[in-house]
């Protein structure tokens, strides 16, 4: 096939550059939430953007946003890339956004070599990849996949009060057309994610590319523990029932969990703690704290539940406690289309470019659009394998490489025809 | 002498009730922090109470409010009597409000007993008791120690940035005479504090007054675990520095000091508890807590703190993270004055009442009083020992009689001259 032209390095870094003044916490990394003022000011960004490249821009009811280049026959279902906008608090500049301003970079460069491609390209931009606001991640491929309907929305609720389905209506959203967001086999003829790595495999083994085989689902708990609120001074230890100290035992037993397994792709964190009623001189009468497991192997995030569950009675009997657990979700984990796979290994011989075939431990919006269309990712490095941070950092140069990758694989696909009833 | 009249129950039950009224919390326990709307309502409300009740009110440049019975030789320095109004948050009824309305009570009675009484008697609401604003409990009491300075109003800041000093200024307290609040030796006669047992000793022993012969003393410390944020799915267990994890351990480990001590008044306790950035899914890069420790055993006090330190300083080789111990008080034990604790046992045998002696495990504004007044306390039971706590409770006729005790005190001490010199 004929030549495409090169990404400018230059138009990424700028792309990552602007949208990091849309920042609630300036000078303390990136805080950009879903639906508030910073966030909406970066999907105007965005979509004044994806016009200025020539993509046909469209947003659906619950804020995914589409940029379409159009292909010779738009009949054919489309190709996707794109990732997300949003971030925790205090993130760095570099997950999500690099496969948003990647992908409008990869569909500019396929636009402008004028090559011949017969489906649609598009980049998304999912709503809410991270699940900083409602407390559940991928809002927008999960409504895609079918797993978030507009009923939904009335139970997603953040830290106000509000739900997810006030939001979307004060912005205006079509409730109505909440049905038109999900997706069908067949819709998508195949999806590839550019997104920094967010751990530190690259970097150690000097690899630029990583070709995603598989995503390690997530898996989120709530545990609740219950114990007697009372007066720290007058309280003597052996009557108390200390939901903090009863709680730091069951992190602890869970953290141990983690780290015994032998597969090393299970993880187990304890990253957002509340105690109640909170002041420095009352016994908590209760703790409530999150725990985000992931693995590549669903049975083994089975079987870690039950001995949450069987310590955290044990440590309740103990301690006097009650506890209890709530599973918020439960993922299995994702297969990587093995064409795709294929597709970029040809890319990155083509391009002389050694790649890494691994598994992602982060969950990323494709774990979602795996339910509905062959999919794989593309890794950038991390340096030092640090993500959610103000000091997550990847060199410009090295998304500009993924991005060659993705757009020569975008438009290999866009070209295909014998595939389109493979998966659909 | 002769005889002075009871303690209505009445009147007690009517301004704990209406007290209750303002509360930023209702039906989830009382909740009046420093200077909000509703602590300054409850404020109006008690000011208003004393000038029916016929005693003349003052307020210092932190808020303590004096209301002044005055006596036959007002030229002798004072006794007094008063409590708090502040709550934590979600509080009960009783924690301080039952030494404020029922030493306005008791000061009622002996006014209306219409017997001679030489020193003015005067009921205090000292400001502050609870750390709950500040960080700091016993405001008002401290500044009468010298323990808090003008200057020192101005490293005193609230969860939304804002100095003591700020707020004390926009309520149009007098800067300028904030020296004026601290009192010297000689300047109060004697202080007794009518207070709610906030444990469960009386209830145990089946007797209703409690007289105190020590304070155990708190000291409030402010650990901060350092770790490294990261992605929860994109980082293996081994390279982990989990600020949350590390945390739990050394939770567990204070708690074990306080549990296997000798000493039953030594406890310690983790209320308060911060996560940063505190999402589901990154791995905690800070983790900041507070420990609140009391005994009557200053130097064991001391020791644990060493152990603490030692112990902080282990678990942060082992898990990679660094620690730091933030000492924010460190308070020793206040000792009940004899002659104050001889006279109370009198009235409680006049008044055919059984009496426990105890040490309080919880700190009081008497404890600040200590350091320039003979005192000693009442404290009438709790039922189930449940404190700061919507579930608070304490019996209307078992406060009564608390004040009964307190009012007789009151009026001897008022009378008492030979004695005042003991500690002038």
């Amino acid at each position: 096939m004929a030549h495409i032209k090169p990404a400018l390095v230059e138009n990424i870094r700028k792309d990552i550059e602007n949208l990091n003044m849309y920042n609630e916490t300036p000078g303390e990394g990136i805080t950009r939430i879903l639906f508030t003022e910073q966030e909406l000011k970066a999907r105007k960004y965005i979509k004044k953007r994806m016009r200025e490249v020539g993509l046909e821009v469209e947003e659906d009811a619950i804020g995914n946003i589409y940029g379409t280049l159009k292909g010779s026959n738009p009949r054919l279902s489309p190709v996707w890339t794109g990732s997300h906008i949003d971030t925790v608090p205090h993130a760095g500049s570099f997950d999500g956004m690099t496969g948003v301003v990647g992908g409008i970079e990869a569909l500019r460069v396929i636009k402008e070599s004028g090559l011949r491609h017969e489906r649609n390209i598009q980049v998304i931009v999912f709503t809410s990849e991270e699940p900083t606001r409602f407390g559940k991640g991928c809002l927008g491929s999960r409504a895609m996949a079918g797993d978030l309907t507009r009923n939904g929305t009335n139970y997603l609720v953040d830290e106000d009060g509000k739900t997810l389905s006030k939001v979307l209506d004060e912005l205006g959203y079509n409730n109505e057309q909440f049905h038109l967001i999900k997706k069908e086999k067949g819709d998508v003829y195949g999806c590839v994610e550019l997104h920094i790595e967010q751990g530190a495999i690259l970097e150690r083994l000097g690899k630029k590319i990583g070709i995603v085989t598989a995503i390690s689902a997530p898996t989120d708990l709530i545990i609740e523990v219950e114990g007697t609120q009372e007066h720290a001074g007058a309280t003597p230890m052996p009557v108390r029932r200390d939901a903090m100290a009863a709680a730091a035992k069951i992190i602890i037993g869970i953290e141990g969990m983690a780290r015994t397994s032998d597969n090393p792709s299970m993880v187990a964190t304890v990253g957002k703690l509340d105690v109640f009623p909170g002041a420095t001189n009352v016994i908590p009468g209760m703790v409530r704290f999150t725990v985000d497991m992931r693995s590549d192997n669903f049975k083994e995030k089975e079987q870690i539940i039950n001995k949450i569950e069987v310590l955290s009675n044990a440590i309740g009997d103990i301690e006097g406690v009650k506890t209890s657990i709530r599973i918020v979700s439960h993922e299995y984990p994702a297969v990587a289309d093995a064409h795709i796979v294929e597709v970029m290994k040809g890319v990155c011989d083509s391009q002389r470019k050694e790649y890494n075939l691994m598994v992602s431990g982060a969950y990323h919006d494709s774990m979602f659009v795996s339910r509905f269309a062959p999919f794989s990712m593309i890794f950038v490095p991390s340096r030092g394998g640090i993500s959610h941070h103000k000091d997550e950092w990847t060199d410009y140069e090295d998304i500009k490489s993924g991005v060659d990758v993705l757009a020569e694989t975008l438009l290999i696909m866009s070209n295909e025809k014998e595939n389109t009833e493979r998966n659909e």
